[in-house]
């Protein structure tokens, strides 16, 4: 039986090379009902980027008005560039019982528990090991030695906040890394605290033992 | 990657004939990590019955020696027996990365609440309509007419604490509602607060990015 449901916000974080974007992808692809938060950020659109797909690309104006006046859930400056998550349109997802998914680091998810913990469920990706991390990031190709020599000590201070984490994954292989990201949102879904017409339906049938 | 866990104490509670019973067994046969909590018992063991498999038999005296020591979780009177959850057969096997699932009433429910909460993850089961609960308490042919009027009324009170539950779920269809179970327990499992080694997996993790 299905209730009219809250969204839920679902963070994957992880170091750079353990596998969030892979899981993430498959999890949109094969979920109907999960939608990507689009960032938005001031820095220049790229090419082939889209305004409203990739990011909402705004002025630095445009985004210091927005975080006076309080329409950011998370923001972070990187690289001389600010990044961060509009309010409205994750509100109104949830509120539809749409669940978004979040790429943020542990900073983005910080401040997304000070303002909507109870719609929340946070997983953190684990390399198997650092060796194999240092393969991944080497094997995908994108970065040079520096990069990525920069991109593992990152990770150290990245793993360090493992334990503000509601799930805690070790991606061994793939596959099960998938598998158990969609079984914990398949069970928060199933929470009673979302359920929103589940007090209504109780009521109802206790109203029916007392016509018996 | 397997990590060295805590076992869960699985909560399924339901009015009579809403479902827990087959919902359970199936559980219980599907997966060789969980037992079923043996309560035990001053009520006389019954034709059939196994000391030790369908209750632990226990004399009043014995029954309030272990109440005085502090030695069991919860316990409740019912017409003029004792039932109670022995508390240290239960913590061993949690200890031991067990689960226990406990067929216990609210009352039961708040009593393990006061004590382990931390372990635990609780499911009420409601049924589709009265009608239907009806039905399925006439159909298993086990009461009397009135023992059936007496099970309707008490669903009532049991039923009004359904939002003491972390998951309250609809048994329309039997086979739904086992997924559903399934599926929490699975979530449940991988918590981070369950994975007892996750602490020094991660330290070594950044010892390794140390020696890089």
């Amino acid at each position: 039986m299905n209730f009219k449901r809250k969204g839920i916000m679902l963070v994957i974080a992880s170091p750079s090379g353990a596998g969030k974007t892979s899981i993430t992808r498959n999890l949109l692809k094969s979920d109907n009902n999960l939608t990507m938060s689009i960032s938005l950020t001031t820095r220049k659109m790229r090419k082939g980027e889209i305004d409203g797909k990739d990011y909402h690309f705004k002025t630095i104006d445009e985004f210091n008005e927005m975080r006076e006046k309080d329409e950011l859930l998370e923001w972070a400056k990187v690289h001389d560039n600010y990044y961060a998550t509009p309010k409205a349109q994750v509100d109104e997802m949830i509120k539809n019982g749409k669940d978004v998914v979040f790429d943020i680091d542990y900073q983005g998810t910080q401040q997304l528990y000070e303002q909507r913990r109870a719609d929340m469920v946070s997983v953190f990706i684990l390399p198997p090991s650092i060796s194999e991390l240092a393969a991944r990031l080497k094997g995908r190709a994108l970065d040079s030695e520096d990069v990525i020599a920069r991109r593992l000590k990152n990770a150290k201070i990245e793993i360090d906040h493992w334990a503000e984490y509601d799930f805690v994954l070790i991606n061994d292989k793939l596959e099960e890394a998938i598998d158990e990201v969609k079984v914990i949102l398949k069970a928060t879904r199933l929470a009673r605290v979302r359920q929103l017409e589940l007090s209504s339906f109780v009521k109802d049938l206790q109203s029916q033992i007392d016509r018996l």
